[in-house]
């Protein structure tokens, strides 16, 4: 029998026979190790642990104390799910039900559920979660298996698809239960420590509008109760935090049908955060030599052909005919930043050329996937693109590095960082991939900074490094990124004079500080619960007099204040109500003024961490305010 | 016979008989005037003095002293340039040849020409000026007309729209020469004092690319030749300053067929332009109480029938379907505006709400009528719209013009101001378009404001108030705006809850201090031939190091300028050649450093008024620099 070759996680390569399985390695490395193995990761999908092994490949073995035994518990949780539907609901048809980041789901239909039937199912979950039913692999015959779904057109449609030609095709079974899967699964529906089910939406069938509409149950599960407590405490957190409710109760945004969903409308409050991040993110690029530039939002198709766009992006596009030419609103701003390097002549001395822009991007999300900032048809990027010599990669995305490290300090958020090199279909020399690889590598090691290598995750133009922001809740969001690029440059037949005097192919670079505004601010409502760090606030100080008479007072006050954003509660209200509304739009300070203050000259100064202190020195307040909003600090500090 | 009433520009109503022409008029109001009598102006339309009045008309008597006499003089020139062309070239055939602002031009076809043709044209025409025939009015049997002009599809399409239905037809007769024409004309060839052919241009009949393309030959004509040489002076300088030109050669901005016409893109040099002007206009409008908004550039075409421009702006749309619903590109902000404000509820203390935004609209014009920035398919406005009591109007239009003001002020431009009044056809009642109007002539009035009052020449949704730029070269374009809206209010049924708590119906404001940065950017690169004042000087200071061994120094002298646009001529040139091209590049000042001044500390400055000054002391200057830039002074003036 010959040999095949795995590779493990710590890059050591082991030499098993033909035909070995997940399983059949573990217990090859160690029968402890055989025993506890519940999947396997191979090649970065993760599978069950009786799949065979090709030559080649990378092997991660899964036991319940990997991070992607949780997947495969929910999972298991998932079938749990169905079973106790099709006990409760025998007519109910099951269409698809994976693992997700937080537990799982499952769409079906043919059962008019609503949330007050929840419960029920739940309890159902639970008796099958005592029963501790074997989950089983079995292979079953291809047309037996074709036969028995006659009457279900999801799951023949995977069968045509995700499975197509497989014969025997893998079935999961426990107890009476069964379900076409590839798994992998839990032993027995016993290790499922917690079961949860949390809601119910309406889902299209592979997420497509012209399909029909299912029902999505989502629910969760965890090893131990503990867990699941704490992770319903975290959701109730969010829930709180939703950026759409706080959006509307801050009155940040809009998004409605009229005008079109997916196509948000920025109120004041909004867009003054939205502008302070574009300032800051201009004064950062001024600072690194970036130029500003604008371009269209509409462009004839002709630059996205000759982009390489219209072949990868034609089908998300925004398109439309005038005077029979096809235009599309673009996808992305690179191809208009190449276009104005493109008509100016180089040479090795002007570069790094550096570009910016606020560019506004659209891609057409299907309508069901839509959902407030983060999933959008029309976002904004902090976009920059910079053309540089290959000699000069890893300066400049060192330079890029120490602003986007900025960002994370400056909001106080965390970063998790992944370099993603070359994959199997790509563009450019051996040479040019090793050496640039090789910067980024030195930029992340010589910065200290940790790193997950993504093998073979890079665009196919280039590498990148990107960058994920931990939020207040430990939520994980796309964020920066840096990404070279050898494709464009040869596209749009870029060139710049050497110092030998012959033409020479620039290296471009794409990247963002923040990714997408939208995102962003999303992530920067949820992650502050809208309480927004002094310069970001949309409203910085409110001034809250305590009756009309002393309305006099609370402008002199304001005016004092102008280079501040101040506004002044002149409802007849009583102060505790103006107290309470002030706390609830998360004003960082109020000024209570009354008539002892407007006697003194001075002012009662809270915070929105509701600390007060009285006959406060006006002038040391503002001096405290202007610093704390030129340092942005993140918490209102004068009443620490 | 009955009598008709007419009223002359004094106010004054004169009594005539029905049937009356401009002619009679003039002689009854004296014989000198009724000989003088060239044309008239009848409701606002030039007219030939043979037109008979109708009841209740507006009459202005044209002689040889109005404004309006170079425009009939230049008709006439169109006529004897048609009359030349036949003489030489008896195959052509004539389209339509009106006056314009600046000359005339007439569009033909059947006839191949080119710009080396126009010499004897033009000779051929002096000639004909020389014979000083009679111009005649003539009233032919339109079935005659028709018949005569049986070869000639552009008059007989002329005959069937501006003529319809006319019988007798009118025609102009000078010698062997006659066309199908309103007039008015002047008496004789001989009249036209200074005659001259500019250019050719192809031009699509009736504007519409759908149709026939035909030569378009350009003229103008004066009264004397000192005129037409102070014409032809200003020509060549308009020509020299032209903002396309001057876009490339500052590398400010670029259009082109591949990425799209009338979609401008803007290089580092234009956009820092942009984003000063954007700067400067935040800061009014911060001033004076707005919040910014952004709405989005698509919006479901819902949002336009909503709103009434659908029904008017469709043609003229970017339209594209979105999963089988109609959206379109914004022609206007205004709706998304009042969509914001609409999301809220208001109290009268509320009053005036004020959103300004730079919003990008959309206008689909004829590719052939795109022309640089002056014409483009996308262009932002320095938008703003305010949702005020009716009581309100006349502070909030004061506050507004303050600003206008201001903007006239700081980029020299003089300001042509015209109100123009109620429709015939409009919506709201008489009470609220009177106290519109007279609220509007306050303003005017008691700022001592010179306007024209344009009579039924408002919006149908209300009165406004249209400003003109007039530039170096005393040429007129369109610029701010303010103008009162009743409809928008009620389409989106907006309220405010007033005193009486009851809900009443605010007015909208919609304005504007540049209109459209494309427009604006135009001008100011026209009006100051490119050399921006300091603070909008994309490079404002350009160091230039005698040899490579000041580098050291320039770039000392760059970081202490750092909140200034400074960069530094290394290329190995000299220091003549330096200077030559940062005034070519129009840099407001240079700095030159060499030995001596490196070894003194001190600066040689000069500016691009090629002044120049050695020893100067680099405080004194970074101080007077900072100054003149805050202070938006208009010329460098530190070597004043």
């Amino acid at each position: 029998m010959s040999e095949i070759v795995v590779t493990l996680p710590d890059g050591s390569e082991l030499s098993v026979a033909e035909g070995s399985t997940v399983e059949d390695v573990a217990f090859e490395i160690g029968p402890g190790l055989g025993r506890d193995t519940v999947a396997g990761v191979v090649d970065g999908d993760l599978v069950d642990k009786a799949t065979p092994l090709s030559d080649g490949a990378d092997l991660v073995i899964v036991t319940e104390d990997s991070d992607e035994y949780l997947r495969v518990l929910r999972h298991s949780a998932a079938h749990v799910f169905a079973q106790a539907l099709q006990r409760l609901y025998p007519d109910a048809k099951l269409a698809i039900g994976p693992p997700t980041d937080d537990g799982f789901y499952y769409d079906v239909t043919n059962v008019d559920l609503d949330s007050e039937d929840l419960a029920a199912i739940e309890a159902e979950a639970e008796e099958i979660i005592a029963e501790d039913l074997d989950i089983e692999r079995e292979e079953r015959p291809r047309e037996e298996v074709v036969a028995g779904y006659a009457d279900n057109p999801y799951k023949r449609d995977i069968l045509e698809t995700e499975a197509a030609g497989e014969d025997p095709v893998t079935i999961y079974r426990q107890g009476e239960f069964e379900d076409l899967c590839q798994g992998p699964h839990v032993e027995s529906t016993g290790e499922i420590g917690a079961f949860k089910l949390l809601n119910i939406s309406s889902a299209y069938w592979r997420g497509d509008e012209d399909n029909d509409t299912l029902t999505r149950v989502y629910g969760t599960a965890f090893e131990s109760e503990e867990e699941m407590e704490a992770y319903l405490e975290r959701r109730r957190e969010a829930q709180e935090r939703d950026h759409r409710k706080l959006g509307q109760e801050l009155d940040l945004f809009s998004i409605d049908d009229t005008t079109g969903p997916g196509l948000p409308l920025y109120h004041p409050n909004g867009k003054r955060v939205l502008d302070e991040l574009s300032a800051f993110a201009r004064e950062m690029n001024l600072d690194a030599g970036y130029d500003p530039v604008e371009t269209p939002h509409l462009f004839r198709t002709e630059l996205w052909k000759k982009s390489g766009h219209y072949e990868n992006y034609v089908d998300d596009m925004f398109l439309l005919d005038v005077n029979d030419e096809e235009y599309g609103l673009k996808p992305m701003n690179c191809p208009g930043h190449a276009t104005i390097f493109e008509q100016n002549s180089w040479s090795y001395r002007d570069l790094p050329v550096r570009y910016f822009e606020d560019g506004k991007v659209y891609r057409k999300e299907q309508r069901g996937e839509l959902s407030g900032l983060s999933r959008v048809w029309a976002f904004t990027i902090d976009d920059g693109h910079v053309f540089v010599r290959p000699d000069q990669i890893e300066d400049e995305v060192n330079l890029v590095m120490d602003n986007i490290f900025r960002v994370f300090e400056t909001f106080g958020l965390d970063a998790e960082v992944a370099l993603a090199t070359r994959p199997e279909k790509s563009v450019g020399s051996d040479e040019i991939w090793e050496r640039a690889e090789s910067q980024l590598r030195d930029v992340l090691d010589s910065q200290d900074i940790a790193y997950d290598v993504e093998a073979g995750d890079g665009a196919f133009y280039g590498p990148k490094i990107d960058f994920a922001f931990e939020d207040a809740l430990g939520r994980k969001w796309d964020g920066p990124t840096v990404q070279l690029d050898f494709n464009m440059p040869d596209r749009f037949d870029l060139t710049y004079t050497g110092e030998d005097n012959e033409d020479h192919r620039p290296v471009m670079l794409h990247r963002a500080l923040y990714g997408s505004y939208e995102r962003f601010l999303m992530v920067l409502i949820e992650h502050f619960d809208g309480k927004f760090p002094l310069w970001l606030a949309p409203e910085q100080v409110r001034i809250l007099p305590v009756s009309d008479d002393n309305l006099g007072y609370a402008h002199r006050l304001k005016n004092e204040l102008d280079d501040f954003r101040v506004e002044i509660e002149d409802r007849s209200w009583t102060v505790g109500r103006k107290i309470q509304q002030a706390h609830s739009d998360r004003v960082p300070y109020m000024l209570i003024v009354g008539d002892d203050e407007e006697a003194s000259g001075a002012v009662s100064v809270r915070d929105r961490k509701e600390r007060e202190r009285k006959d406060v020195d006006r002038e040391a307040f503002a001096a405290h305010l202007r610093a704390e909003r030129d340092e942005k600090r993140i918490e209102p500090d004068f009443l620490d």
